[in-house]
């Protein structure tokens, strides 16, 4: 069986035709090993202008209808990906989603994939050399174009990569790779030749903007070979997400930054059950994401607190809800701490070197930061610090686990 | 069963966000009398700019991507019309030529339409007040996206008003309807309020630019009511386009002028058979579409001319043409006149009157106007006449047949 391959390029790689052309010649390229699935975004700066068109048209635009409207944005894309690479003597033919058979939910904004007609993309493949899948969107049972939501387009990618096992999955964007902290704020950060999903997922989380999460949790469960590479240096080999959890390739894998936190303290509510899960209900039921929780106890009161950061955003709903439940918890008073940052350490073998934790708050402490909150998982290391201390502490942490060594071929 | 009526929006009246409100408050007041099922061009520019993005990514575009890229036009117009009308209350659903089951040839950017699945149109018309329809486009049976190249969206409104059996097919555009005369040549034009699929076919023949050829002779064969109306004074009733060849309800209905004509004649051919035929064929095998065309014999020398007009722009692909045909023609000399604009005088019952074209070369005559070609049919006489006389020419027929009082009613 040939070898097959997806690509996937982001708004930035085919933001303008001379762009398309390059795109075209790196799959030009890749068809040379191989067939290709080319998994193409909206042009740069569309979605947002559809976006704009429709809120002028309606203040709460029918989502069937947005969808309908947004996916035009990869159609234009696919067609004039496919026409360029026509020109280059590539026989290529653009698909929809609906076209290629990629089946959703039948919600609209946000859909998640249900199928993709496995038949129809091997039919369509077997006559071409590439085939150009409009990413972000599909169909489901009734008809309607679906889109996919945030990482829709990362999503599918993945998706046609599982049904069809391809070989692997290269993400192209506009950084070289997967770095072991963002090099605008540690210049001599490293880049990483290979990293897990676990890790990945991480850092996503933790504030690393790189692969949306949703597309490296399917890749992780169908095992597919994810490569984040940059499409202006089609020769560099960025950085390979595969697996790795249970040879744990390295303890300590990168330093990720979170500017943009919040810290709320509940004080003095009484330490009886249910406490902490009265708070994170009232907090969801609101939508407010909660990132870190600690409740911490005081013997001889018989009373906790709860603290918990939020992102900054969300700050002044947070404040409003727990306000309105304190006197259901029982607590003295509600303090808050709009100042904090939050840089964390990770590695999927993290925990086992106990030394670890130990290093980390040394660094920080010969740095003159002051830690205001920290908090643990098996894969990595947080701690809240001043906003302003947030770059500093990045750096030397990096520094202290020498992650700028990381670069090297294990 | 409810009564249904098909609208056509053209680019104009969907080219802003404030248009796309206007035509929704147009469609919501037809909401009140039925079912509507409404059509829609892509916004003004749309096209163009699409097209332009092709050809800066290949000189000569894939016709099926080019179809797929094109047809996103009328996709962002009807989800922000179906959006628009939904906040009026309107239950609205956009619907692509895909959607709404429009087939067509497979043939790529001039395809015609097959069939349209009335099954289809029922059911979503059975859940909605308006269905919002994207023109222009359809699907072939390999599921391929195909658009019906120029007066394509015309083509699409009366399509599905053939199919559904609409009582009326209104086409709004920026004009008050069909004019006696284009009213910038002939100022005092009268607005016809009734016209005969005919005549409408022989104004557009001749240069008179409302409504393209194609939707009208589809709404003759399956004898649809079109109406042209403006967009921005839906009050007014506009021309209604009927049926009317058996009762003839009018002698002259218009006066056309096409200014962009070139004449040629091919001087001293043998009076042989087969000489026209000849002449035509080279024509057509250039895709050269010939106008007039006329023979005249004189006896004593055993010699035709042959005199015919074709569109200026083809002027210069016509001399190349007919020189490279002269030594086979036997013919002494290829003449050309390049400054040649052509009146004509339509009506259904035009030449019954035989005082008609008396009347009309003798108002030319009146007017000081040189009459270089003549050629008539059953429904039209054209006369060939300098450019720089043709407004003069119209304006002197228009006045000799009273054509400003035929707007008053029937």
């Amino acid at each position: 069986m040939t070898e097959i391959k997806v690509l996937k390029f982001g708004g930035t790689s085919v933001g303008n035709v001379g762009r398309i052309r390059h795109v075209a010649g790196v799959v030009a390229d890749a068809c040379a090993h191989g067939k290709v699935i080319v998994v193409v975004s909206a042009m740069g700066g569309t979605t947002d202008y559809l976006t704009r068109l429709a809120r002028q048209c309606s203040k709460t635009p029918r989502k069937r209808e947005l969808d309908l409207l947004l996916s035009t944005g990869e159609q234009v894309s696919i067609a004039l990906t496919a026409m360029t690479l026509s020109d280059l003597g590539i026989e290529a033919k653009s698909l929809t989603g609906q076209q290629v058979g990629i089946f959703t939910e039948s919600k609209h904004t946000n859909a998640r994939i249900v199928e993709i007609k496995e038949d129809v993309l091997r039919k369509h493949l077997a006559d071409n050399d590439a085939l150009i899948v409009a990413g972000f969107q599909g169909v489901n049972a009734a008809g309607d174009v679906t889109t996919l939501g945030r990482g829709g387009s990362d999503t599918t990618a993945v998706a046609l990569a599982a049904q069809i096992k391809a070989i692997e999955c290269d993400i192209y964007t506009d950084v070289d790779g997967i770095y072991t902290a963002d090099p605008r704020i540690v210049p001599d950060a490293a880049l990483l030749d290979r990293v897990s999903y676990n890790e990945v997922l991480e850092m996503a989380r933790l504030g690393a903007k790189v692969i949306h999460s949703r597309a490296v949790e399917l890749a992780r469960v169908y095992s597919v070979n994810l490569r984040i590479r940059n499409t202006f240096k089609p020769d560099h080999q960025g950085t390979l997400i595969t697996g790795g959890d249970m040879e744990i390739f390295r303890s300590i894998s990168a330093v990720a930054v979170d500017k943009n936190q919040a810290a709320i303290a509940i004080m003095n509510v009484p330490d009886q059950p249910g406490i902490a899960g009265k708070v994170a209900r009232a907090l969801a039921d609101e939508s407010i994401g909660l990132d870190m929780i600690m409740q911490s106890f005081h013997p001889t009161s018989g009373h906790n607190s709860i603290t918990f950061t939020v992102h900054e955003e969300a700050l002044d709903d947070t404040i409003r809800v727990m306000n309105s439940l304190k006197t259901e918890l029982g607590a003295s008073d509600v303090q808050t701490d709009s100042d904090c940052a939050k840089v964390s350490l990770i590695g999927a073998g993290l925990m086992e070197q106990p030394d670890i934790p130990a290093r980390l708050f040394d660094a920080l402490g010969q740095a003159g930061i002051n830690i205001k909150l920290i908090s643990s998982s098996e894969v990595k290391i947080s701690c809240i610090v001043n906003r302003e201390d947030a770059v500093a502490a990045a750096q030397a942490i990096h520094k202290a686990f020498e992650l700028e060594k990381l670069d090297q071929p294990r």
